[in-house]
Formats: C-alpha cells, sequence, structure tokens
C-alpha cells in the first residue's frame, strides 16, 4: 500500500500531502491586513516552503490554479508571480474569481507539484 | 496502455475515474431541497459511497476542493466537514465560493483520492 | 529524477506540462468575441490540439474542471461537451462559476489527462 505522507496536518485540513512522489499542497493565502501585491509574495513564500519540506521546489510544479477575489487584481498578482516562476519551468495554471472564506483575503493559490 | 476505470458513466461525466491508484471523483452536490448542512453531509456520505466502489476510503483522500455558493456558509460547511474527517488523515484542501448549476445546490466537493 | 516535459511554455505558465504519463493542461479559453458556445468550441478544438502534441486524446480525460462566467449559460456550455465527449469515456467533472481575467472570456476549461 503506497504510504501518504500529511505535512502539518490539522483537524480539518493537512497544508501538503505526499503520495507517489506528488505532492499537493492546501489552498495558501496570505495575511488579511495585505494588499493583493503583499498577499501573493507572502503566499509564493510559504508555497517555497512548503515545497521545501516536501521535497520539491518551484521548479518542479505541475499545475497552479489561482483564485483571486476580485478579479480585476489579475495584473497585480501577475507581477509577483512572473518574478517568482522561473523561465521555462513555468507550470500548467488558471486564473479565476473566487471570494475566500474572509473577505479581507484576496488570492489563494493552489499547488501540485512533484518531488526531486 | 494504463487501464481507466469509469465508476458509473455517464454520456456527460462519470462519477468516479481510477487510474494508476488514484482516484478522480466527480465535483459532488447534494439534494438542492436541504440547507448547507443538510447538503453536505450528503455529499460526505456520496463520497463515502464512491470511494468504496473505487477501492478508497476517507483515510486516503490527497486533496478536496470546496465549492460554496456563498462563502458565509464556510463554519456551517466545516461542523459536517470536521465531523466526517479522521484527526490526522486530513487531506490538503481549497476553499472558495462559485455558484453552482442549480441556484439551490450550496455545496459541491471535489476529491482526488488514492486506492487502498 | 522523472522528468517533467513543458509544451509550449512560457514565462508565466506552460500550455501543457507532461509528468509520469500524466497530462495537465492549463485553463484553456476561446475568442473574447464569441459567445459561449463558438466558445467552447474553440477551446475543446485547443484541448484536442494539446492533447495530442502531450501523446493523448480526448479518450484519455481523467478530469475536467469547468468555470463559466455566468452559470447560466451551463445549457449553451454543456450542447458542445456531449457533442465533443465520447459515450462511455467521459471524465470526472465539475462545473462551476467564475469571472475570468476577461470580462469577454465566458468559459474555461481545465483538463487533466493519461498519455496514451
Amino acid at each position: 500500500m503506497p504510504e501518504i505522507t500529511r505535512i502539518e496536518p490539522g483537524k480539518r485540513m493537512s497544508n501538503a500531502v505526499v503520495h507517489g512522489g506528488l505532492v499537493y499542497l492546501s489552498g495558501v493565502v496570505g495575511t488579511p491586513e495585505g494588499d493583493v501585491t503583499s498577499q501573493t509574495r507572502e503566499i509564493v513564500a510559504e508555497i517555497d516552503r512548503l515545497l521545501a519540506l516536501a521535497g520539491s521546489d518551484k521548479t518542479r510544479v505541475l499545475r497552479a490554479q489561482i483564485w483571486l477575489s476580485d478579479i480585476r487584481t489579475f495584473d497585480e498578482m501577475n507581477a509577483v508571480w512572473d518574478s517568482w516562476v522561473i523561465p521555462g519551468q513555468a507550470p500548467a495554471r488558471a486564473t479565476g474569481e473566487a471570494r475566500l472564506y474572509s473577505p479581507e483575503c484576496k488570492v489563494e493559490i493552489i499547488i501540485t507539484a512533484v518531488q526531486k
């Protein structure tokens, strides 16, 4: 039976789950007080942290799904995203508008990656 | 060529697809008449049923994506979710607001799991 | 280290990423000028093209996630979807409402498939 490894497991969700070499992150959000730029910066830093714990990194991301509470902040989010992604190693991606559990949460990113 | 097994296949979608030990469920919704609590209860029961058909169970869920037609029902959905998830075996998770095909559908949950 | 193949990689995203036999497509949208029917037709044609580049096809789709900018266009989208899917080979699917980066983009489809 293949092993499932849960990273920072909680009673509601685990921050990451690893199975068969694949890394499934929970949706990552930033600090509610921040604007889209600062929240997105926090999010990619947290993604880097979780991927490291899971034995992966941003060059090994297969797919990202991005939710914005206001789709008109697309360019603002992308400015941070574009500076985070390594050219030639960008994942598949989709971005849509979705309000999040806190009205102050403006961005959420869901990552699927593969271990090194 | 690895086999794809479809469970309860329809002309539009299959309720579950199994490949390479992974189980991909379609988004599960409840009965439109119910409130968020009763819809979520129906949904987790249906997830249990589909996972059993696919040779998995709720201890083997890798990821969940949850859509609420009104994000303000987050706590109401979570009360059912938290009583369903086994402590220490919670999946990665993300929750966002999305209206669903029927205005009376208030919750939809999309599960990725692994076979036992 | 398992290989990651990126198809039509850009600095922001890759149109498809292949790893371990699985094919992860970016969310596919149509031409903003079109209505839901024409956009969905363009989308499934583009999915066919990307799956072919990735060594897969529509009989090998495991999962689809569909976003509509207006959920009331559900039936209009489905008319095209239903004529595209091969009976008996439909993927797991979920559909929700999400506004997209351009107000004129009415449909986005995210596909996970497996190589032949």
